[in-house]
């Protein structure tokens, strides 16, 4: 009567290596938001408490500290903690109203200028919290080891510069490809791999560190190491649940023997006939990729809409986004929009995520005029 | 140059309600696991710090409480806090390995039969967090007034019977249906927006709750009034992914004049070639239900193949899962499993919820003969 259990198997290698994907290390800084005198002991456990409450991104998780002065058999029930997320907004002034971002960041390399950068950026950094997930791999370590050492340095220095917590994630997988050479990452055969654990690395991240009171979420690519130091107020301040900028490199232009910059990213773009074409006929597990000339798609790519010296808060509505810097609004992704490790409508991780959230009739834009720098290696 | 940018339009009222999805309430329990004595308020500070590390619920955000016996140019940097994730497992001795499970509920109404099967699981309840959502209407703040004085009981209680956390989550949406009435509830036409409003109530659960230590989510719905206590046990035991007890409802059975049993929950099956065809002739927005006559599917039916005297630990391998009560590890969800509350393949809810793991290469399982019992209104 009962069917036989078929036995879970899983066929793919790299799916076999993805499923794998667990976090293995983990480790936090935190900054007391607390301003905490001479107090009792009971006082402090009070002050503790109210701190948890009061911290904008305590949890609903944080253990409560008995009263030491009070015995057990005398203790009150423990007490109700309430979160006003009432008063929780995501808006155009999220300085203004206090709202909580968290910059996450997937980490391969440690690059100073990353780090350089969003220390620079001019956000009240006790409503910044730092994600980061890292591969489990040699050069994994190195970069763990790198942004620990940076983060000890911030997190004891100057006060205005702590960031309200930080979190390191490891993945225990290898990841598809060991190289972080830039020509084999990008060739076509690779990037589908590549870009699948990428997706599986930023769901990990983001299920793991969202909270109750998180406003914005930033994507934030390690190898992004220059943006304007109000990157977060200029993106909010179009209040729209999905924003990305315009993602260059600078770069030595020999002809003119100057610095000059070219376009990154061509992952933003906006849906084009033939490449819907493209994807009616392929086959349902394929997927389709931007900037690649065996797949010509003829998008709209933002990359290709800049005017260096446009207004920098022109905005285009877009179907498909890069993840190198991304604001999202908390909701866009707590009603569900990940980022798919899937063919999804054949498009994957960014790009699949612009897709989806678009199914939970969230909008995607972005600022062709306003500029992120990619390192140039 | 620019195209000019679409504006954000939700064109469905459905949806722009689930859309305006956003936690508004918000509160929390905690028991402490500390023992702390009577100590000095830095050592208070200390202790408080290490139970946050140790607490297996304990997140990566909750505050650091500076040392009040320090001045402030004088303490030292932040500590980091290691959680230990590579011990953290999610296997078939839970208890053994001191494994946290989420029990996440999205509560409608309160039945005291829920709580009380809760409080009776004998699974350590300090291991074990509770999360809920429940709708901002006139029946939504009955059920949170009622969670909230058991919760206050319980909580007070013996120890043994707390639970490590409670967090309730408010929606500030109206669901489609206000009605909870059970026939209106399950019309047909009713049944896609209902689940859609479902299913981005899960996801918002979820995303919020879950944390690094998370290993097992057990999903389980509010008129769920009767489990073995040994439920988390024995479905873990099996050690799978994704795993369903047979959900079914006690009832008087007039022709034997004698308490029956009889299924409740259709949504555990195995697919079937027509419920394939069906899916196929549909327009990409259409959903296929189970349990209706006006869309016979032959799919295999768990709820069919129950043996009431059969082994408990039978197992069968599943296509699609309810949702009443479901074993899920973290792992699935951080992958980026979550409750489309869109059609993905003709799917919606915990089916199409089955159908994103089987894309992550995780398989649904389900136990015929091993029973929960469903509310009889």
């Amino acid at each position: 009567m009962v069917p036989k259990g078929r036995s879970f198997r899983r066929s793919n290698p790299v799916t076999l290596l993805l499923a794998a994907l667990l976090t293995l290390g983990f480790l936090f800084f935190i900054l007391s938001p607390s301003r905490t005198g001479n107090t009792t002991s009971a006082a402090a456990a009070k002050a503790q408490h109210f701190s948890a409450a009061e911290h904008p991104l305590s949890p609903p998780t944080s253990p409560f500290l008995k009263q030491a002065s009070v015995p057990d058999d005398q203790r009150a029930p423990p007490p109700v903690v309430h979160y006003k997320l009432d008063s929780l907004t995501t808006s155009s002034d999220p300085v203004g109203n206090r709202e909580t971002v968290h910059i996450l960041t997937p980490l391969a390399r440690f690059y100073q200028g990353y780090w350089d950068n969003i220390l620079n950026l001019d956000y009240p950094h006790d409503l910044i919290s730092l994600g980061f997930i890292i591969p489990k791999t040699r050069e994994g370590n190195a970069a763990t080891a790198a942004l620990q050492a940076e983060i000890a340095k911030t997190q004891s220095g100057p006060e205005k510069k702590r960031f309200a917590s930080i979190t390191i994630l490891r993945q225990d997988f290898d990841p598809p490809l060991q190289s972080q050479d830039e020509s084999e990452r990008h060739k076509l055969e690779n990037q589908k791999a590549r870009r699948a654990a990428m997706a599986q690395a930023r769901n990990s991240l983001l299920f793991t560190t969202l909270g109750p009171s998180s406003a914005w979420i930033l994507w934030l690519d390690s190898d992004i190491v220059e943006t304007p130091p109000t990157l977060i107020q200029d993106l909010a301040r179009h209040d729209k649940p999905i924003i990305v900028p315009n993602c260059y490199q600078r770069y030595y232009n020999k002809d003119k023997g100057a610095m000059d910059v070219r376009p990154y990213d061509y992952n933003s773009w906006v849906d084009s006939g033939t490449a819907q074409n493209l994807a009616s006929k392929m086959g349902k597990d394929d997927i389709l990729l931007e900037g690649y000339s065996e797949m010509a798609t003829y998008r709209t790519l933002m990359a290709k809409l800049a005017d260096l010296n446009g207004d920098p808060s022109s905005i285009m509505s877009l179907d498909g986004v890069g993840g190198t810097a991304l604001l999202v609004k908390a909701e866009v992704h707590r009603d569900g929009a990940m980022f798919p490790p899937f063919p999804f409508y054949h498009l994957i991780e960014t790009e699949g995520f612009a897709r989806m959230a678009k199914r939970l009739n969230y909008q995607s834009y972005g600022l062709p005029n306003y500029f992120v720098y990619h390192y140039n290696e």
